[in-house]
């Protein structure tokens, strides 16, 4: 049956540490043989922000302050608890380096090389006023009906 | 199958952001000719309190402390992450309007007019010492069993 | 058709509010004849820790801290929102024993009882320095593969 095979994923959270555990869910999946869809949406985007600035002109007064306080990639997420302004984040990066927990940013490079389908929300991207150009190579751009297309032929649904 | 026809979300969030992905994700399904069940429970139940004050007298101190500090409906929600005592969920209304995207009172009313069934946790209700009459109309009232088994019949489950 | 038998939920939380939840939706499926997995992961693990200090001897400075700064068990979590540092999960706690409803306590106890599946997940454990002699006793051990392994056989699966 097909849809065994397939796992879809909305990735709502921007926090370090649900975005590993979507991740870690995501890679352990697609090496299992499924497709794997995660739909990044709202906070989401965060995780696949480019790590460095991307001036891409027009952009509202507000859509300029969005894009300046919201962390840019992998490397500058805060986690959802004990954050401490950033220290608990960088605590728990410190630590999953030192038991050689493979990264963030790593997860996300496996990911790809796995197939994983990988899905930015343009919806959310224009309430948040993120462009194309902010974001990483390999990605799709759609929304919500699209997910839902892909929601349906998934055994496994998380929103996380 | 009818399986396939079915979707079902716990809304345990009352964050505007989170609200507003439930009610996308739910509309979204819906028009697409699903039968979408939503379950309110704990502070997802705060999105389905009406806008005013209403007097049911009766209440203990606890409960009555609890409906206060709680938000009253769709235009009261703060947001998930940078909300700043408020900031953050106004500026995100201001450009979702500016940007022409439905509001969260708008896709409840969208909701209701795709049938969505809204089901109020009683369990929450009486946690949170809230009574119907502080709720909207047009509601369905039931605990985990009726929830577990729309959530049985249904093919994508989330958690929100 | 066996699948409609199993529900599973990661369990990433470890507030007091979304642990009730899962646990309130966890019982309730197996006491439908479900079989119930249930996956503890990072924060989550702490809804699993024993009450008391349990000195393991042979932590680094980093698992100590983490340890020390972290709840121990369900009598010690807070709320999600409005915890007030710690008041809003003591309110909680007080409004629910006056209304007779169940604790987090009784609530893993009747999933024990029920047989519901609780599995520690070892890379969080790994990662947060947490040993099997500080969790409670009745669990399994396991990675993502075991998790995938059971969601992918269950009707129900939600992220919490």
């Amino acid at each position: 049956m097909e849809q065994q095979n397939k796992s879809t994923m909305v990735v709502f959270s921007g926090d370090l540490d649900k975005a590993m555990a979507s991740f870690i869910i995501a890679t352990g999946a697609a090496a299992m043989g499924k497709q794997v869809t995660m739909f990044f949406t709202f906070w989401g985007l965060n995780i696949l922000r480019k790590e460095e600035y991307v001036n891409v002109g027009k952009k509202s007064f507000m859509d300029k302050m969005f894009a300046a306080m919201m962390p840019r990639g992998p490397e500058k997420l805060g986690i959802s608890k004990m954050n401490f302004g950033g220290l608990g984040g960088k605590m728990m990066k410190y630590t999953m380096k030192k038991k050689n927990i493979v990264s963030l940013k790593e997860l996300i490079e496996m990911a790809q090389d796995l197939d994983v389908k990988m899905v930015a929300c343009t919806m959310s991207m224009d309430v948040m006023g993120i462009t194309q150009d902010e974001l990483i190579d390999g990605l799709d751009y759609a929304g919500v009906a699209s997910y839902l297309a892909d929601a349906d032929e998934s055994k496994i649904n998380l929103f996380i």
